[in-house]
C-alpha cells in the first residue's frame, strides 16, 4: 500500500509505553524525539498512572489523547502490539513504527491487515525506525542522535543531499553516523526491519518524488518486492538520483544469515546483479566504498570517461594510487609535453610532471602556492576528467590556509578534485576540506570507489539520454503464449519450431520432406551435409528408434533414408509418420550458450555464456533483464571475462557480433513474452559465425511451467 | 655491503647542517633527533659560526668536533653532499643518512665508494631517515616524530613486534604513524630513498638477525638485488617473521610513478608474486589491509585454516560480514546442534545461534554477560579457528566494564578473537582493546585481510615444517650446460633431445631411421600414426624443404618416406643426410603450456598456463622460481583459474596431476642448472593424459642466452 504522508510529517506523535527511564528502549525513543527538535506535539502513553514521562503530560492510553495523533512510536513488547495498532488504526492514526522484534507473525499479520484497511502505514517491526534530521523528527532509539543533538553538525551543502534507506536499523544508522563523521550533506536515515508492511521500496519512491534526496544509500539482504524494483530504480534514474547499493547474500553464509536476521531470502545474487546493472543501480561491497560512492555523488558532476591525474607530494603514495585506481579500471593518461612543461613551472626541477604528477613536498610551501597552480592546470587542460590529490593533511591549518584561493578554484572547476593525505589527516583538515565543498577521501581505494561511481552512473545517464538503447517491438506476442495454450513440460518439435520462427531466432535451415526424392531437393537447397529426422507424434525418442542419420552427403541420401524408414519401421510399426525432417548440419563457429530463466524474485533474464567447458569451469556468464536492445546486448556480450576471444583474439576474424546481439534481443522479447507461461528455455549451442555470417541455435529447448508463480534462483 | 652497526646504535650523532629554524628540514632534523630522548651525544655542525644551535654548543665541520660521530644526519643541499661524505669517510664515521634529493648522481657514486672503502654506512640520498622508539633514536624529519614525543603512545606488548621498512619516506612514516594511531606494538621504521648504497634488504635482515622484530611491513617499487631477497625471506621464514609487502608496479602507471621516482625500475609484477608466493611473503594492496594484517600477525597464533565463527549485536552486519570474509576465501561453518545450544543459553531466544551467530544487542547487558558466555563458548569449541565479534563500540567504557572478564577469557583462548563495530568505534574502547591484548578493526574487510594472513602465514610455515616440499636432486646438471658448450640461439633438436632426455622431460617416442624398413620397424614398435622428418644439419626449415610428413599409417609408411626423400633431394641436393626422424603422433589430452623465462630481477622463472585461447586471453598463467618439489608443483597448478578442468569437471576423468608435477619439477631442475645459460624454453603444447597416462611434450624449444646478464620481464 501507499506511504501515509503522515508518518513521515507528522504534526503530532504519541510514544506507546515511554518510560523515564533513558537506559531502556523506550525511555530512549521518548528522548531521542524530544531533543531532536521536534516541533509538533508529544504524547508519551503508559497506562502505569505517571502524571509526567521525562517532563511531558503522560497518558494512560490512545484514547485519552486530546486529538488523534498522526504518528505513533511503538516500543512495548511484542505480545501488547497488535492490538495497539488495531486500536490505533481503529483511530484514524497517520502511521505507527513497530520498534519491538518480538511480535508474533500470525498476530501481526491481523493487525496488519486492519491497519491497511483503515489506511495506516506500518513501519516494521523489528526496525531502529527513521531520523529526519533536517525535519528534527528522530522515530528511533539510535545513539546517532543523541551525538547529533550534542554536537550537531554544521549543516552542509551539496548538489545531492545523501539519504540512507536500510533493512537493517544497525547498519542503516551506522551508515549516517559515519556519514556525519565524513561530513556529508546528508538528509534522512530510514530503517524497514521485517518490512510487515513498509519496504525499502515505499522509501525511495518517496525520497524520489519528494527531491529532496540527490543520493541514496540503499542497504538491503533481499527485496520483498523484487519486481517492483524496476519501476522504482527508473523513477530514480529519470531524475537523476543514484542508488548506491550494499546488498547481503553473495556467500552461503551471508545468504543464512539473511534468512535467519529478517527472514528476507536473499535472491539469487546474479539476478540482483543483472537488474542493478541495468537500471544503473551502483553496486558495491562494503561501507568505505559505500561512503565514498556517497560522498563523490553528493559532491561532483558525474563523470563520461576515467582519465584521472593524481597529483602527490609523496612520490611511494603516487605509484600506489596508480595501481589502485587502475584496479578500479580508471586510466591514468600520460600528459601532453605542453602540460608537463605548464605543470615544472609550479614544482622544482627533481619533481616529476608525468602521471601521477610528483610535486614533491615543497610546492606546499607559501600557502600551497605550487599546489594550487598544479591544480588549476590540470583542471583546465581537458586531458584528464578529474584530479585526485594526494598531500599531508596532519599539519594544522594547511587547508585553511589555502582555502581563500583553492576554494574558488574548486568552484570555477568542471571536474571533480578529490583530496588524500597519506599521513593520517586531522579532523580539522577534513572539515576544512568540506568547508569549501570538495571532500579528504581516507584510502586510495575511497578515491578509486570515488571516481567508479561518478563514472559509472554518468555513463549510465549518458546512455539513458542517447536513448540508444531504445528496444522496439518487432513481432507481437506469439499467440502460441497465450495462457493455457501450451502444456507444461518440454516443447515439442513443432511449437517450439513455430515459437522460434515468430521471434526470429535463427535456426539451420529445415524441411520436412515426404519421400527421398523430396529430402534429396531439399538437401541440395540447403547444401551438404544434412541430417535426417523422422517426424512422428508418436516418436517421443528418434535416436532410440533409429530416426536419425548424421552427415549424410548427396550420395549416400537415399540410402540413408531407407534405412531410417526401414528403422522407424520395425522400431515403431503402428507410428503415425509424418515424414523427414532434412536439417542442414551447420559448420563449426564460436559456441555460446543463450539461456532464459525464470528467476523467483525478479521473472525472466536471458542468459549468455561461452559454451562447453569454460561456462561450467569459469563461470563465464552474464544476465540480462528484457528487453534487450542492440547496445544492451553488445554490453552483455562485453562483460564476459572471454569476450576477446569474440573480437578477433590472435588473429582470428571478429564474431559476428551485431547478429548475436539481436539473437539476444529476439530472445528477450520471447522471455518478455512468456513471462508467466516459459519457465526455462536452452538455445546450446549458438555457433556465431565470422562478421557478416549470422548465428544459428543448432538445438533449442523451450520448457513451460505448471503455473505463473513458477521459478528458480538463477 | 654490511650494515655498519654503528649507524642504528650510535653513542654520538652530528647534524651536518643544523639549524635553529625548525621550519626548515635541517632544523627539523636537529629537533626530532633531540625530543625523541636519544641518549648520547649531539653535535651541531654548522660553518656559518654560531656558538649555539637549538640550545646545544655548535662546530664548525666534522674536523671541530671532540670525538668521530658514530653517524652523520645531512640535510644540506645536494652539491656540498659528496665532500662530506668523502671527509666522514676519512675521519672514520660509522655511517651516515642522507636526507638531500638533489644530489648529483655521479658525484654521489664517487663518495659512496669512498665511504664503502672505509665501512662507512649510507642511508638514502633522498630518505626520510629512520626511527627507533623505544631506543628514542629519531634519524628523520618526519611529523610523527613530533607527535610521538608530545603524546608518547602507552607501551604496548605483543608476541610480535612490528617493524616497518620502505623506499618511500612519505609511505613508510605514514605506516608508521597509522600504526600508533592503532595502537600497534611498533618497533621502528626505516625508509631508504634512492638506495644508494643501503637496501631495504640490508636492513629486514639487521631486524632479523636482531630478533627484535616479529612482523616486518615493507613498501618497495622494486629490489634493487631481487636475487639476493630470497636467502633474505628465508632467514625471515626460519623465524617465524612474517614479511607482509606492498609492493607498487602493478599498474603500467605505478610502474611510470616508480620509475620517475627514485629510479626504481617496477619489476616484473608476476615474478615478485611468484617469488613472494614461495617465501611466504604476504603481499598487499593497500594501507588498511597491510596495518589489518600487522595487527593480526603481531597479537594472535598464526592459523592452520580459516574456519571463522561471526558473532555480531546487529544481524545486518552478520550478513555482511560473511559476505566479506567468504570473499576473501575464509569460510563461515555451519555450527553443530549441540553448540548452537549452548550459546542459546546467552542470548535471547529471537537470536540466531548459526553462524553468523546474531545475538541481539540483548546480549550487551549486564556488562556483556550473554556476550562472554559466547565468546568463551565457541572460543573452545572446536569447530572454529578464529572468533569475530562485531558489536557497537560507540558508547563510553564498553570495553573498560567488560576488559575485567573479558582479559582472562582471551588470554586463556587458544584462537585468534577480534573485534569490529559496525558504529563508529570511540577511540576510548578501540583503546581499552589494545590494553587487554586484542584488536578492534575498522572494517570487515579489514577483518578479512587479518584472518587471510593468520591463515596464509600459519599454512606456509605449516608447509616449512612438515618439509613436505623438499627438493632432492635426481640428476646431476647436464654437461651441455657448461658455459660457452652451446651457441647463442635456438638449441638444434640433437641438443634439445639430450637436454630434455638428460631431465627426464617427457616427449613423444623417437627413432632415427636409415631407411624405410627401419622406419616401419620402429612406427610399429611406437604405434601409428607416427611422423617422419627428415634431419639433417643443413635443413633449418623441415617444413619448407617438403621434409615432413605427419599422420602417418602403416600401409601408407614406405610411400611417404619415398615422397619425403625425394622432396628434399630436389629442395636440397647437396645437404648431408642423418637419417629420417619417426616420432610417434601423440593422442588428443589437456594442452597446457609450460615455460621457462629469464627475469631480468629474479632469473630463472618457471611458467604454467593453459595452452591455446586460454593463455592468451584468460591470460590463466602462473609462475614459479626452481627448485619446484612435487608439493609446490601441485599447488601451482591448483592456483590456475581453470585447474577444475584438470580435476575431472564436467564427469571428465581427472588428469594426471602427479606427472605435470614431475614435468614442472624437471623443468625447474633444468632451468636452475641452465641459469645464466639458457635464456627461454617452451614446451607446447605439453599434453596431459588421463591419471596414470602421464604427460608429454610435443614441441619444445630452447634457445640460450648471449650472455648470463640477459633477461627479460616476465
Amino acid at each position: 500500500m501507499a506511504l501515509n504522508p503522515r508518518l513521515l510529517q507528522p504534526r503530532s506523535v504519541a510514544v506507546v509505553g515511554a518510560s523515564d527511564d533513558t537506559g531502556k528502549m523506550r525511555g530512549k525513543i521518548l528522548r531521542c524525539l524530544k531533543d531532536a527538535g521536534f516541533r509538533g506535539a508529544i504524547y508519551p502513553v503508559n497506562p502505569g498512572g505517571h502524571e509526567t514521562i521525562q517532563g511531558l503530560k503522560a497518558y494512560a492510553g490512545l484514547q485519552a489523547l486530546p486529538e488523534v495523533p498522526d504518528l505513533l512510536l511503538v516500543g512495548i513488547p511484542g505480545a501488547g502490539v497488535p492490538a495497539v495498532l488495531e486500536e490505533a488504526a481503529a483511530l484514524g492514526c497517520g502511521g505507527a513504527v513497530v520498534f519491538s522484534s518480538d511480535v508474533v507473525a500470525a498476530d501481526m499479520e491481523r493487525a496488519l491487515a486492519a491497519a491497511r484497511a483503515r489506511g495506516m502505514s506500518v513501519l516494521g517491526p523489528n526496525t531502529e525506525g527513521f531520523y529526519l534530521p533536517k525535519a528534527g523528527l528522530a522515530a528511533t532509539f539510535a545513539h546517532v542522535v543523541e551525538e547529533c543533538t550534542a554536537h550537531p553538525p554544521p549543516p552542509r551543502k551539496s548538489l545531492r543531499p545523501v539519504a540512507v534507506v536500510s533493512q537493517s536499523g544497525g547498519i542503516g544508522f551506522s551508515l549516517f553516523g559515519r556519514g556525519v563523521a565524513a561530513h556529508l550533506d546528508l538528509h534522512s536515515v530510514v530503517t524497514t526491519g521485517n518490512e510487515g508492511d513498509l519496504e525499502v521500496l515505499d522509501f525511495i519512491e518517496h525520497l524520489v518524488d519528494g527531491g529532496e534526496a540527490g543520493v541514496i544509500l540503499l542497504f538491503i539482504e533481499g527485496l520483498k518486492d523484487a519486481r517492483r524494483f524496476a519501476a522504482v530504480a527508473a523513477k530514480a534514474a529519470a531524475k537523476q538520483v543514484p542508488i548506491v547499493v550494499m546488498k547481503v547474500g553473495r556467500s552461503e553464509a551471508g545468504q543464512r544469515a539473511a534468512v535467519s536476521h529478517t527472514a528476507h531470502l536473499a535472491g539469487a545474487d546474479a539476478a540482483y546483479d543483472a537488474v542493478f546493472e541495468r537500471h544503473g543501480v551502483l553496486r558495491v561491497f562494503d561501507a568505505e566504498e559505500m561512503l565514498a560512492a556517497a560522498a563523490a555523488l553528493s559532491l561532483f558532476p558525474f563523470m563520461q570517461d576515467g582519465r584521472t591525474a593524481v597529483v602527490t607530494t609523496s612520490g611511494g603514495a603516487g605509484g600506489w594510487a596508480a595501481d589502485l585506481l587502475s584496479a578500479q579500471g580508471l586510466t591514468l593518461p600520460a600528459l601532453s609535453p605542453q602540460l608537463q612543461q605548464e605543470l615544472l613551472q609550479h614544482m622544482p626541477a627533481y619533481g616529476s610532471p608525468g602521471n601521477p604528477v610528483d610535486t614533491t613536498v615543497a610546492v606546499m610551501e607559501h600557502k600551497g602556492k605550487g599546489m594550487l597552480g598544479v591544480i588549476a592546470a590540470l583542471a583546465r587542460s581537458g586531458e584528464v576528467d578529474a584530479v585526485l590529490v594526494n598531500m599531508g593533511l596532519g599539519t594544522k591549518g594547511r587547508v585553511a590556509g589555502m582555502a581563500p584561493e583553492l576554494k574558488p578554484l574548486l568552484e570555477s572547476s568542471a571536474l571533480p578534485v578529490l583530496f588524500h593525505s597519506h599521513i593520517t589527516p586531522s579532523a580539522e583538515n577534513l572539515g576544512a576540506l568540506a568547508d569549501i565543498g570538495t571532500h579528504g577521501f581516507p584510502s586510495f581505494r575511497a578515491c578509486a570507489a570515488a571516481l567508479d561511481a561518478l563514472r559509472r552512473y554518468g555513463q549510465f545517464q549518458q546512455r539513458r539520454a542517447q536513448a540508444s538503447d531504445a528496444v522496439t517491438r518487432t513481432v507481437q506476442p506469439s499467440p502460441l503464449l497465450r495462457p493455457g495454450r501450451l502444456q507444461p513440460g518440454v516443447l515439442g518439435e513443432a511449437d517450439t519450431r513455430g515459437l522460434l520462427a515468430h521471434y526470429k531466432v535463427p535456426v539451420p535451415p529445415s524441411t520436412l520432406a515426404q519421400n527421398a526424392e523430396d529430402a534429396l531437393t531439399a538437401a541440395r537447397d540447403m547444401g551438404f551435409p544434412v541430417v535426417l529426422k523422422i517426424q512422428s507424434p508418436d516418436i517421443a525418442h528418434k535416436t532410440e528408434a533409429g530416426g536419425v542419420e548424421l552427415h549424410v552427403q548427396a550420395d549416400s541420401l537415399k540410402e540413408a533414408h531407407a534405412r531410417l524408414m526401414g528403422n522407424v519401421k520395425r522400431h515403431a510399426p503402428t507410428a503415425r509418420i509424418e515424414g523427414v525432417q532434412v536439417q542442414k548440419m551447420m559448420p563449426p563457429g564460436h559456441e555460446l550458450v543463450v539461456g532464459l530463466v525464470n528467476d523467483v524474485d525478479f521473472g525472466p533474464l536471458v542468459m549468455l555464456g561461452f559454451g562447453g567447458i569454460y561456462v561450467e569451469v569459469l563461470k563465464d556468464v552474464v544476465f540480462a533483464p528484457p528487453p534487450i536492445g542492440r547496445a544492451e546486448a553488445l554490453r552483455m556480450i562485453d562483460s564476459l571475462k572471454a569476450s576477446a576471444i569474440l573480437k578477433g583474439a590472435r588473429g582470428r576474424p571478429e564474431a559476428d557480433l551485431e547478429a548475436l546481439a539481436d539473437f539476444l534481443g529476439a530472445v528477450a522479447q520471447l522471455a518478455a513474452d512468456g513471462d508467466g507461461v516459459i519457465d526455462q528455455a536452452d538455445f546450446n549451442p549458438v555457433l556465431v559465425y565470422p562478421k557478416g555470417q549470422g548465428v544459428v541455435a543448432v538445438d533449442a529447448l523451450v520448457s513451460v511451467g505448471a503455473g505463473a508463480k513458477e521459478g528458480q534462483h538463477v
